[in-house]
């Protein structure tokens, strides 16, 4: 396990504070990155059905999920095996029996079916048919909307939290250095690619990397209008502008950082752009301490580039740190216009300032957390346009 | 675009038939894989609601995303570019708009919101909140489940399609010998991952590799007990059995393999398992021939390893071919009790008569092509337990 036993005990304490602010009485997870949070489970076996049940007056979560990944269950969890409860496999992706309707059956079996049930309504991991079968399996319970019950529990990390993440930066920042390094004309994009994934899971010789929840974004020459764009096999040409978006994880914790590359002297009109977007993420940067709000960090971006004439319509950041595919974001808090949130110590972001224009675009970015009076960056990498030719990089 | 249009063309017409049969009049297609089917939309943007609609009487289908997004469906797709329509970032992750709010508005301005309407209701890129929302936002409109209506389509695969996976297929011979030679005692588990990512992603000389739908599934020791779990940072040690699951991933395209290693001489029982296990698989890749129904091919197996006292009741096998995480499987036909899927020429499948015990396991697996006459198997990779230490091994 990623932490030990009264770590997993205080988050589920928590949770329970939430829910019963909420009025509910039993919570269905199905978010992995919230399952792992509160259990520890950590396998890639969220593409079937799974989820970890918290009832308000019970000590343990239980673990329900496929029956080949029972024994994944008991090794990475701190449940109680008799909380692990396999479903058969006639129930996967079939036409005529669905994982819900055994979920239903094992609440009515243990008497919990007639109460206030939260749903995460908006996860990948929670279909509409789940809903569905649900709502036909449970026609005494309560369904709520408990979205993002959990993910805000997440959103103030621990010290051994921050630990984590501070490893994932070390990671990051040799994934960026590698892939820096290995961009140049006449290489292929997929060999930048698999030095980055190479490095990313490998990790430092302290420490190994884990699968980050999103893959390397490499988006290249006029691709770089457009951030989520992979690679291809070509070969990248002199002059290409090459946006580098990755992250380090370690136990699944993420620190993400974004860099652009040119092969060569930038047009005037890159340059100008990472001069306004580095700019802006300083100011940024400077701005961020306990009680300042969400969109005031907006503000400060959009003051500063203001005289610049870019306008930027896309959210500047977000929340993060554990998480699983398809994103590494936590879905709470985003540094945009009308978020509200409060900055308190230990929240961590993802600070990404991206401009995507018709035909060419510019990243930098920045992970870091709040501080007690200000906000410390996580990973130690030079905050430019790199220019690959001699001219500078590291 | 990995497709000629008129590939694209003929992908379209045939869904439109299903719609027709189906009584659909405009489907809502939230699945990447079938996204990218129908359009060749191909980025990292699943992590956000993102659509490509179908209308039964209009020639090109309509691409919905993320602002940010919508350069690079106009780099990937062959869609008109008055057909991509992106929606403002203040949809995204918000607690007050959500995207099928903006879908639903799409609808009502292109008069298409009074008619038969199919939705993808049990998806990972379809919520439970999406379908809420659809609900609230076309009143008159009649919503219908078409969940797999697409992926029923994709089941039998082009000539170019079988190109495709076989290219995969050559990336995944390289990947599992790649892991097989890694896998020493002393060695830690996340450098194996990392030299199996590199392969995957570097690909060959004559062809680059796409990320795979799912990472390299790594249990080792007792944890072979199970079959989704990854890696950690922790070393081999003498005596460890290891699976490896992993695929060649070729343009969204894949071959999935696995095989077992065991590191120094395997115990009697987990030999007796290999033995098992590999008997059964090969006499089931001899009963593969068109006409024949994939329950009995399961029937084949069964009979072949009862003798052995083994039981295994998860499913051997599932059609499989383009896809994003979660899953590289089709989630159609399966190779199991009770699917009367009739076998075709150009089905494909993963064959994974993977058994977990209490303490150990064994993995063995092919993907194949249904032929005129009987079935290709993709990778030529020996099919037998791996013993590292000069013994065998190739």
């Amino acid at each position: 396990m990623s932490f030990g036993t009264s770590e997993y005990r205080t988050r589920i304490q928590k949770t329970k504070e939430r829910m019963a602010s909420e009025g509910i009485e039993v919570l269905l997870i199905t978010d992995p990155a919230n399952m792992n949070y509160l259990s520890g489970y950590d396998g890639w076996s969220f593409y079937v059905h799974q989820m970890l049940v918290i009832i308000i007056d019970e000590d343990q979560p239980i673990w329900i999920g496929r029956g080949q990944d029972a024994n994944g269950a008991k090794v990475t969890t701190w449940l109680y095996h008799e909380n692990i409860i396999p479903y058969p496999d006639d129930y996967v992706q079939s036409d005529t029996k669905h994982p819900m309707d055994f979920v239903a059956d094992i609440l009515k079996q243990i008497g919990q079916d007639k109460r206030s049930i939260g749903v995460e309504m908006e996860n990948y991991y929670f279909t509409a048919k789940c809903y569905e079968h649900l709502k036909k399996g449970l026609p005494n319970a309560k369904l709520k909307d408990a979205t993002l019950l959990v993910n805000w529990v997440r959103v103030i990390k621990s010290d051994e939290e921050i630990e984590y993440m501070k490893r994932a930066a070390r990671i990051a920042e040799k994934a960026m250095e590698t892939g820096i390094k290995s961009i140049e004309a006449g290489v292929r994009e997929c060999d930048v690619a698999a030095k980055i994934f190479y490095t990313q899971v490998s990790g430092t010789e302290k420490f190994g990397g884990d699968y980050p929840a999103i893959v390397p974004l490499l988006p290249s020459g006029e691709k770089t209008s457009t951030p989520h764009l992979t690679w291809t096999d070509e070969r990248y040409k002199a002059g290409d502008t090459v946006i580098l978006e990755l992250a380090g994880c370690y136990k699944r914790y993420h620190s993400p950082l974004a860099r652009t590359v040119n092969i060569g002297t930038p047009t005037d009109k890159v340059k100008a752009l990472s001069d306004v977007v580095i700019e802006g993420l300083n100011a940024c940067l400077d701005a961020v301490k306990p009680g300042v709000l969400c969109e005031e960090i907006e503000e400060v971006w959009r003051k500063t580039i203001e005289k610049s004439g870019i306008i930027k319509d896309s959210r500047l950041g977000y929340s993060m740190g554990l998480n699983y595919p398809p994103d590494w974001g936590e879905h709470t808090a985003s540094i945009r216009k009308g978020d509200k949130t409060i900055l308190e110590p230990n929240m961590t972001f993802h600070l990404i300032p991206g401009i995507w224009l018709d035909d060419y675009g510019f990243e930098a970015s920045e992970s870091f957390r709040v501080t007690e009076n200000g906000c410390e960056v996580f990973a130690k990498f030079p905050r430019q346009l790199f220019i690959k030719d001699g001219l500078l990089t590291n």
